[in-house]
């Protein structure tokens, strides 16, 4: 018999249909793979492809906008919102609206066009981490900005426009609906219990041991309990902290060695899956710090979203999350 | 400079970038081609590979699970939820959970392979929104479910695992989150201004013009102000109710004449592309007759999610509502 079950965040219904259970050899595939394109804007010796570098890492020597890195942030070429300009919040009747200010980044992972978070050493991944913190902090110095997304499409499938690893950064003056529901969901819980919900979920699962994939000194992963998607993934600090960019550098370390573990080991169990990271963190001009816990969500893409997802947000999820476990678990390299 | 713009329902947010503007041109194109299939279980002839009907409009004489019939409902071959046992609510630990306990039904719209609702007379989608309503009545007298969701998935890219046209009703003992938002939504407005907020729409988008796509004496077509994706459309009967089976006659007659409409005008502007439907009606056991309003939501899909959408429900429409209107206002057969 399939079951509903509610994650203790947001109060999110999903249904896992063990019924319609697909081991992971079911799924539609469309592995990613990465060929060299000698157009691609990203890769080095093609700077001046791209805007002005906003941050880069860079060997001793090299100039800004010149080869010698292992990291570039750029601005978005085409970017979804724009930094220049006022807000100016109106109404137009009965609806809202606001000019789209904001900023788009690209962070650019590697100069080489066939690497990807997997392939990379763990102290690439690091760098990738490190500059987002950087250019987090950078932006919310802005106060017009309400929150800062830091998200990656790894493959066409998941929404990649270029097939070089890169993730983007855009600052909203928004708070988005997903995060304002955990947001919201945290503080509840906090008020009725004085504790934080995902700690509390790390101690639960850190014991049962049934949905964790993998763990370090620093950093948890584990399959949620109530996962929306086939193999979803949460990656989650042990120590408490509501922003991203207040981990100490020994958690950014950690993250980066997990991280990379855990791709590697999707990448061997769904060969080579399309799929979307995402730093999850707190909205910038709200006190959560007690009750709101960063993390890092990673889905692989593996089904399409059909008309119930749309309509309702009640996911079918066809793989329960003890079975993604064991299945990553048993895919070490 | 694209838009932020705040659904006045939900209070969702979405961003209208016009400067990654596309043209219906530059869409992915996945036409939808039905072709026959001597295989499909949903042809007239196959009754015998699917469960048993549980409403069928039938010619005289034909007896059930026979030939002879121009619709069929039938209990789903691989339901994600079943009617069978209890809910046995219950916790583990922090988390909460039930059995997977509902109904998932198929409605068979046609006993012609190659049939599509854009392609059927008026009075064949008019027959199955009776089937929906009748088979929503039934259901609903199961005090066990909290809502019944009414959907089509059209095209293998928007989810439908065969090319036989048909719609699927689930009923769930839960309100699902899309669900709840709304009518929270709704609620809230209702108790500032003791008005539909649907209503409110209604008034001011007949009025303004610039986002209505076709309507007729009972229902309207339009685009949505915060269109989440390229083409989004509503279709909203003008008389108030909460639930899609309170409407008289004339209103199925006057949706399905619409809605044969909208349909075509799609087909014709963005070559027959796959989409979902979704009729959007009041949960079961909540008294919101005064504040909510069924109505139509039509998306084709033109687009992929990416990790935007995914993580911040944050949306990114490359094409205005007020230019898709446009379009499809012009593509009359």
């Amino acid at each position: 018999m399939s079951e509903l079950r509610k994650d203790p965040v947001t109060g999110r219904w999903v249904i896992i249909s063990t019924e319609r259970q697909k081991r992971q050899a079911d799924f539609q595939r469309e592995p990613v793979v990465l060929t060299p394109d000698p157009s691609c804007p990203l890769c080095e010796g093609h700077e001046q492809m791209t805007h002005h570098e906003v941050l880069a890492v860079r060997h001793n020597g090299s100039g800004p906008d010149q080869p010698g890195w292992d990291l570039r942030v750029v601005p978005n070429q085409v970017p979804v919102l724009r930094v220049e300009g006022a807000l100016d919040r109106q109404g137009e009747g009965l609806f809202d609206k606001m000019n789209g200010i904001g900023a788009h980044e690209v962070i650019i992972e590697s100069p080489r066009h066939t690497d990807s978070l997997a392939s990379m050493p763990d102290e690439g991944i690091e760098r990738v981490l490190w500059a987002a913190r950087e250019r987090m902090e950078d932006l919310q110095r802005d106060r017009r900005f309400r929150y800062i997304i830091l998200f990656k499409n790894h493959g066409a499938a998941a929404g990649a426009s270029m097939g070089h690893s890169y993730s983007q950064l855009i600052a909203v003056p928004i708070v988005p609906r997903e995060v304002r529901d955990e947001v919201d969901g945290a503080r509840a819980h906090f008020a009725v219990k004085e504790r934080c919900v995902f700690c509390d979920v790390l101690r639960q699962e850190t014991r049962d041991g049934q949905r964790l994939v993998a763990e370090n000194a620093d950093v948890v992963a584990m399959t949620p309990y109530a996962s929306r998607s086939p193999f979803e993934m949460w990656m989650l600090p042990r120590r408490h902290a509501a922003h991203f960019t207040t981990a100490p550098r020994h958690e950014y370390a950690s993250l980066a060695r997990l991280l990379g573990d855990v791709l590697r080991r999707m990448n061997r169990a769904l060969e080579s899956p399309p799929y979307n990271l995402l730093i999850h963190t707190a909205p910038l001009v709200e006190a959560v710090e007690e009750c709101y816990h960063w993390h890092v969500e990673i889905v692989p893409k593996l089904a399409k979203v059909s008309g119930l997802e749309w309509a309702t947000g009640l996911y079918v999820n066809p793989t329960s999350p003890e079975e993604a476990a064991e299945v990553l678990r048993e895919a070490r390299g």
